[in-house]
């Protein structure tokens, strides 16, 4: 299936060496005022090239919009954006036509399709992922005029970091650091792993600021069951949590609850979820991402017949997912939320009469 | 919404002191021979009221099918299942019936629907678990009949623990333990939780054997994005992994790769997930449980008009969340697999004209 | 798939001779007052053997609440309505055992399934409709406080009546009949096809009154297309017009359109819908329904081996579909209007605005 | 909402004036073979200005594959598909800028949305309706592969036809009409409308051979609803019938039901369809259009500011439009049926053991 989301939802389509990637979203409210700088601002954030922290491939990625959107506003029938490729390199990928990659998804594809697309992953390159950038926009256009705001970075890379987030100093960080203090050890692991050959994990916090209490629709499409969704979707990332996470088994019962006082709630241990619902403080996500699969030193694998063999990867690569993956988070955060606002209108018989009146 | 799934799908119904609690699968296939013993003993193994580690509440959670079984046999159409509530002491809740206890849904549930239903948590209580739980006791016997297995246990309790598991001694241990070297310890921290009124956190993991390659829809109804889905939604659990999860943060590259030799992977870091899509090995995710929000020392906390008053639970209550956790974990578990089994039909043009020849 | 609807939608359950029959109601707004004498009698206008237009098959039916509803008001969660079957005669069936009724399921539902429920056509039953008329119930409970109304009534049997429909008269009519001056005939008809142990179609109007403007989502969720949907999926119906339905073929545009002037519109040959989006007057829909398949005269049919065979019914059975089955197509209107009412919240940014301010 | 269908399901974006129309179909199996030639072949289908029947308006309709095809073969990914718009005069609409035309969408969009989109309708135009041909083309591509056929044609118009269809004749037919003896007649009652600057309304029939027994999913997504969805779906629909449709009511059970000999049923008076699941037999369905709206008589309507105002189009305009409206109810039901094959997989254990073996 290509399509997430139930009221504000988008359907992807494109592979990494097609002639395009794309998305429609469908049920944005109509009235929204387009702003095209801001749309390509975050496509460019998401985009490989700018410094040795990432592939230097080199892409265009200028969105289009094709559809819903009349005399700059949204016009509420289904928003097409589109990025043609242009840097289809598919002579990268001749010598490893008949061999599945290690830990990427040739095997599985193959199997489940019957199919090679052997071009950058096809379907399933990361590239897809500008299509989820390019919605998350739109969705980030809705949530600031609700005064909503969406902000991420990476708080570890090869386990270097800290839990202390500066999300302004992340916007400026050539690699979306939220630790001044640990990014240049930070950079060091990442340029190490790429002089090796190598690559490197990292993690990423998605914070959501200002979101109205009430967000999450219990039991089956609970606001963090449906960010886990989100989040665990994104290409490489092998781990979700909400507030404390994992770190929460570690605490007792009294030090991990959040108890409230005239002001609202204390600590924000939950990471302002609780039961699937959100309570009006912060939304707090991390995220793990595995290191880039993609590796220059030789690998054991099997080819499409199943006989083993040795490869070595060339062309051009990220030494790290988190980076650039934690514009992907951003974005799918915000169709979440988007989502979440849409659907937790008319919960309530008042709220419906005072709709209709 | 109170559904879940897309072709074996459920949907659930029931509030923790209302009159039933129950389940409504729609896509269960025709011929599956339905052994009511054994959905009876995954009820009891959820149950509370066994031994000193959960719960002394009592309750029969005997579970009854209402429809879509026939002489023995699922016949296609929706198969109800209810159980009928009995132990429903409403009384124990009304000394807190206008204050929200801290780290439960009382606080969001009365600000999203304007009704404050004290009995228990009512809907966003744990008793709606079992619901799941008889809907997954029927997903296993469609997958035993594919001679696909899922097990679970506790792997760590309060931090106690190690990541070497033992299944077979899961299914004896009276708290679900993974590890006979440390099951003891994890007994210990339970009971001094319980001593001191508090309460502990645990994690736990679910593993799936023998699923086919090709199971999950990318790219938005990925396997692991599924399962994330699937646990980050029970009750108490606030991290999910997939195989190494969060671990793989800290390894290269070429250490994470799973290569493969003639045998097929020689590693399984990834969990048996590759692009969102099952490799053929067995599937592994670990979830993590915070400590039950229902402790006995004071608290404080606000009431319904929003002022702060202290409060001190009374009751029966589990000391901790992820030992009877792990039972709706492998359910909800089952309930995935199931349904990839299905979506997963029809993925090939051949695969469908051998189908209706 | 046993569920319809997306935001009011509904999944229901239960074979004719099992032991219940129930649907499970999912997005219900919280807040509405639940009138459990007005759900009642909604299943007693549905109820067999009242009078000698329709079977002397005496039913219950009385059904209960289980879930969703707290001190008289509905609290979001989702709502649960079961009727416990009492008067399942089985035997009835045993002569027919192997042998596909004639215009029914059987012959279907066994290929599809394998499996053959011979006791009263089992999920393919109409008694399956009280599930419908139990939520539309609740449906018309919430309409009702948003001022709709929706009304319905026989206009022919067996080609008898006329195009004017007095729905007061139909309240009280034993046949629902739309016209007073076509009554009596149309229960001779009635009478006549069940002398001849026959039966005979007839057609039913249902109509919407003070629904606003803006229902219906374009292009694949239109109210017309939705409605359709719901009306083909009765039992017996064979088909759905809206507004001047096919009528429209016999005239030309500068008559069927329906011009404007100051209080609105002229004409209303539109039924009420304008490129599948309600447009403030009333909506009108007709299905027309085929005569009970279930009839006393000897029939030749195949057995479940295909062998040829004669047959003759037994047992009591409606001579007439379309009477019952417009209080099944009125409350399978309010619940498509239910779910337009909450789909179409949020469809303008300066809508939302207002809601979370 | 903007998507159709379930498992091959599709999702169509653009306005009648706007960058493009186009469609992303989610589902398609891998490994189908992709004529071009023949999904342009069907655009030409439904294309407008080919003679004096239709509007002498030109449109290229040039389709353009973007994704979901690799070396010739469908890769189970999204396939999307383009048309870029050429044509575009908003010119034409200059004059109407402000003024609802009778009979269209135009005041229930601006109503529901608050968005004036005066080019042609925008996204109500039925310009979207060449989405739905080319993806009902590889919907049909698909069912080809497994002997199923759909055709079409139309039956009647402005009144004037037989019941006797002729699927050979509508081929060649410039009006795709169904009979050789009523064809110049209906050309006759067209032209004549044209001439009085009117139009008319006509009915289509639409025919699937070789559909395998067992298709539809009871009792929410059957066959012969989703197809009413389908059709009235389709602009300017009023009325769906199946099989017999509205002629049942006229005849009593005993002539109505379809009995059975040895070869089978021995009628079609059920259309294809009982209880919801197709038997084998020819699917038959009946829709009836309405008369174009767009008229060049003045008229009498309301502006946006609710004055009411006399206006009289320009432009070009079909003066029927059940001709191109056929090829359109032909794609849908392509779709409906593909969607169906798939749905309809894994009904029974027994398949799905012996699909994973």
């Amino acid at each position: 299936m290509n399509k997430f989301g139930q009221r504000f939802s988008f359907t992807t389509f494109g592979e990494s060496h097609g002639k395009a990637v794309g998305v429609v979203i469908d049920g944005v409210p109509a009235g929204i005022e387009i702003d095209e700088k801001f749309i390509q601002s975050e496509m460019d954030r998401r985009k490989p090239g700018k410094n040795s922290f990432a592939t230097a491939r080199q892409e265009g990625d200028k969105v289009e919009i094709l559809s819903g959107v009349f005399e700059g506003k949204t016009t509420g029938t289904s928003l097409a954006m589109i990025v043609f490729n242009e840097n289809q390199k598919s002579k990268d990928y001749s010598n490893i036509k008949d061999l599945f990659r290690p830990a990427h998804a040739d095997f599985t594809y193959f199997h489940k399709y019957g199919i090679r697309d052997y071009r950058g992953g096809g379907r399933s390159s990361a590239r897809e992922t500008l299509a989820r950038v390019s919605a998350g926009a739109i969705a980030k256009l809705m949530l600031k005029s609700l005064g909503i705001e969406i902000v991420s970075g990476v708080s570890h890379i090869f386990g270097i970091g800290e839990n202390s987030f500066d999300f302004e100093f992340a916007k400026t960080s050539e690699i979306y650091s939220l630790s001044p203090k640990f990014e240049q050890a930070q950079k060091d692991a990442i340029l190490k792993a790429k002089d090796r050959h190598n690559s490197v994990g990292g993690s990423v916090v998605v914070k959501v600021k200002n979101a109205p209490v009430g967000l999450g629709e219990p039991v089956y499409y609970k606001l963090d069951s449906v960010l886990a969704d989100a989040m665990m979707g994104i290409n490489g990332v092998k781990a979700v949590e909400i507030g404390l996470g994992k770190d929460s088994t570690f605490i007792m019962g009294s030090e991990n609850n959040d108890q409230m006082n005239e002001s609202g709630f204390e600590t924000n241990n939950s990471g302002g979820i609780l039961g699937g619902i959100s309570n009006g403080n912060d939304i707090e996500i991390k995220i793990h991402f595995k290191p880039t699969p993609s590796i220059f030193t030789e690998q054991s694998t099997q080819n499409i017949s199943g006989k083993v063999e040795k490869m070595s990867l060339k062309g051009r690569h990220d030494p790290i997912i988190a980076v650039r993956g934690s514009v992907v988070a951003e974005a799918m955060t915000s169709l979440v939320i988007a989502d979440m606002i849409l659907l937790n209108m008319g919960r309530k018989i008042s709220d419906i009469k005072a709709y209709y009146n």
